[in-house]
């Protein structure tokens, strides 16, 4: 069954410039239909999952110790399930033990702890621009002060960010941390090069950087690849984060923070003063299922899933977007983040988009400083295969009108267009 | 099968004055050993579920549903969910409407989302004394000064509330809220009296007050008496707190807000920026369980369960206790609080205590402010009943024996020891 429904568009449409909460209503009211295809929600698809497989599974954890599972837990999260995280980290070769692990309520509740610790009104944090909206969202809720680093097609320009780091230090101020998401980056869906991982670990330690390591997407690579994560460079300077939502469902909301010790012991202070403990059966279903169930093979499902999915739909842009439209060239998880020329923007776009019958993400929703009119996130994971070209084709269309109208409107003045990205965009707008 | 350890005592034990964390650690690994009778963790008797029915229910969310239940969901929780959890509501007698209500991780997420809404730092909350140690742990984490207001056998003393806020005002300050848990309060074990409720209702008027009404206990009464809510009385002031952790499961960990529109709103704006979403599967789970079970007759159980132990425990501490001893005598669910003589501290006790091989939480838990030293919560849900009086039993003989050594030590001088309560105490100490 699909979902009736898109959650994520509420989310990221509250973000978006001048609309009301009426008019977003009335939005959704149209988007959630079923005719519309939508590339905004960032979803997995988790119908790829072996539902009778998970059934076995949610049963056995009852008839097995019910009463364990129905009951409060620890504010650490079970060590039995922080054992198998950490295997799953060692896949994709990212080193942790147990007991720096604290279990989240997914990789949102883990950002939003960390805010929490660290952030107070006012301090500045860098992310890359554009970044993830929840992030966003857990730092704005402790009045953080964001400031952007641009990206490029092999992710945060960390020479740019030294840029920032000299400029706030000539202000005598310093960052709080850098959040990143280095792996098939939400949005941009783009990887942050080997060369820079290297050259960020070496500032974090000749600048005295906090690095916060978002990793949700680094084991969904299209042919299995993985990067060398940052807490295999400079541990004690990195708080990492990971979850299952994307490795096996969100529906779990199993997450989880690997940081050194000082810092997981007032986070574990934290989350129990925010929900107590992780449920101990969302804990015990993931547990068995990574016990139990070929979890290696059904990541290797997904990241096929994802790949047929990804090449539909870069397929289909490239036959259907007009001239002066660009966009990345993701290698694994979700996203293509698209830009498209002066004189269209993607935020007053969505209602004749979603007119069109099809969705995405304002580029807006992505910026803390107002920057991504002229970007838009399309999510490919979630529409079944033969709606992605559909989806692409109504967007192409609408793109074609558009850019007619702007020509007919500025004539010979229409603004400049960019030339088509190949996969190398020097930029991915801002 | 029982849980080997007692995930609360460690968050209560880490509010004892005094101790250090390899001292709390050490004394966790005695007090988790199963010859140590535990009156400390609140901890509902998961054991009276009927398991053959909890499993055919998640079994059943995954075979009928299992796409939605292992996705992400909306920030303010499912609207199936929504309408169950109201007729929860209706069966106390507490008004409330589907659109009403945030769906939270517990009542600790409730409040936890609550303190972050309406608490900057330094703000003034008052609360009963003594009140929840979750609530005060997340008023505490956003810096919130708690003032507690002193209980009787009959709750909040409203008259000595009217009291502190006379001084605030002259002191030209106002609480951001009153937090109160009127029905078989945690610790106290005490309700508010009718008359009282309706005192401070019409004080939320005349004073211009919000109320926190949080009610995990409500539908616990031995007799299935239920007291009427504050939220029926003074809706637009009340932003009520309920949970299903006590009357089905903690495990699910499922808890909700129902508050006036405005406050609803930015409510849910918090909680998507705190963990986006609360679990589909575990929503699906709690929604089929009341949809398809007879939960009002569990909720029966639940009742004769506790009235059970409350009275073993009632009747032991009659017997065992020296006199000095006062208690409070509870009508409904978990808690019985206990007042030592002046010259015995509770937290200084509870080492004893565990070589004795029983424990409880200090009263110094349940305080913002320090008090609480000569008393003790006792919680009697989740022992097995043959195990209350050999606990009761051992804290009788300690106390004996440390009123012994009071004695010893100050001869005449023995500081005065208070009558014995008969469940009218007219103070519940701090």
């Amino acid at each position: 069954m699909r979902l009736d429904t898109d959650p994520y568009l509420e989310r990221y449409a509250a973000r978006v410039r001048g609309m009301s909460a009426s008019e977003i209503r009335a939005l959704f009211a149209v988007a959630s239909r079923p005719e519309v295809v939508s590339f905004a929600g960032g979803m997995p698809d988790t119908s790829a999952l072996d539902m009778d497989a998970v059934e076995a599974v949610v049963a056995a954890v009852i008839r097995e110790d019910g009463a364990t599972a129905l009951q409060y837990g620890g504010g650490q999260g079970r060590a039995q399930l922080r054992e198998l995280l950490v295997e799953v980290m060692h896949h994709e070769g990212v080193p942790g033990h147990t007991d720096d692990l604290v279990v989240t309520v997914g990789g949102q509740q883990a950002l939003e702890l960390i805010a929490k610790c660290f952030v107070d009104p006012g301090d500045i944090v860098l992310a890359e621009g554009p970044t993830y909206v929840g992030g966003l969202g857990a730092l704005a809720s402790h009045q953080a002060d964001v400031r952007h680093v641009p990206m490029d097609a092999d992710g945060m320009q960390v020479d740019l960010l030294e840029d920032v780091l000299d400029e706030l230090e000539a202000e005598g101020r310093r960052p709080t941390f850098v959040y990143t998401i280095p792996n098939h980056q939400n949005p941009a869906g783009v990887s942050l090069s080997v060369d820079r991982r290297h050259r960020l670990a070496e500032l974090a330690e000749t600048r005295d950087l906090l690095l916060v390591e978002d990793n949700p997407y680094g084991l969904l690579d299209f042919d299995g690849k993985t990067f060398p994560s940052l807490r295999s460079l400079v541990p004690d300077r990195v708080i990492y984060v990971g979850t299952v939502s994307k490795t096996f469902a969100p529906g779990v909301r199993t997450g989880w923070i690997a940081a050194p010790r000082p810092i997981r012991d007032k986070l574990i202070l934290l989350r129990e003063a925010g929900d107590l403990c992780p449920s101990n059966l969302t804990q015990m279903i993931v547990e068995r299922w990574l016990a139990t169930q070929p979890w290696r093979e059904q990541i290797e499902r997904f990241q096929a899933v994802y790949r047929t999915k990804a090449h539909t739909m870069l397929r289909a842009l490239a036959h259907e977007m007009p001239a002066g439209i660009s966009w990345t060239v993701p290698t694994g998880a979700f996203y293509v983040w698209l830009t498209v020329p002066r004189g269209i923007d993607t935020s007053d776009l969505l209602a004749k988009a979603i007119n069109h019958r099809v969705a995405y993400v304002p580029g807006r929703g992505f910026y803390a400083d107002g920057a991504g009119g002229e970007q838009a996130r399309l999510c490919f994971s979630y529409p079944e295969v033969e709606r992605i070209e559909e989806g692409v084709v109504r967007l192409g269309e609408l793109l074609h009108e558009e850019l007619a109208l702007v020509h007919a409107v500025f004539g010979d003045d229409a603004p400049q267009v960019r030339p088509r990205a190949t996969g190398r965009a020097t930029g991915l707008g801002g």
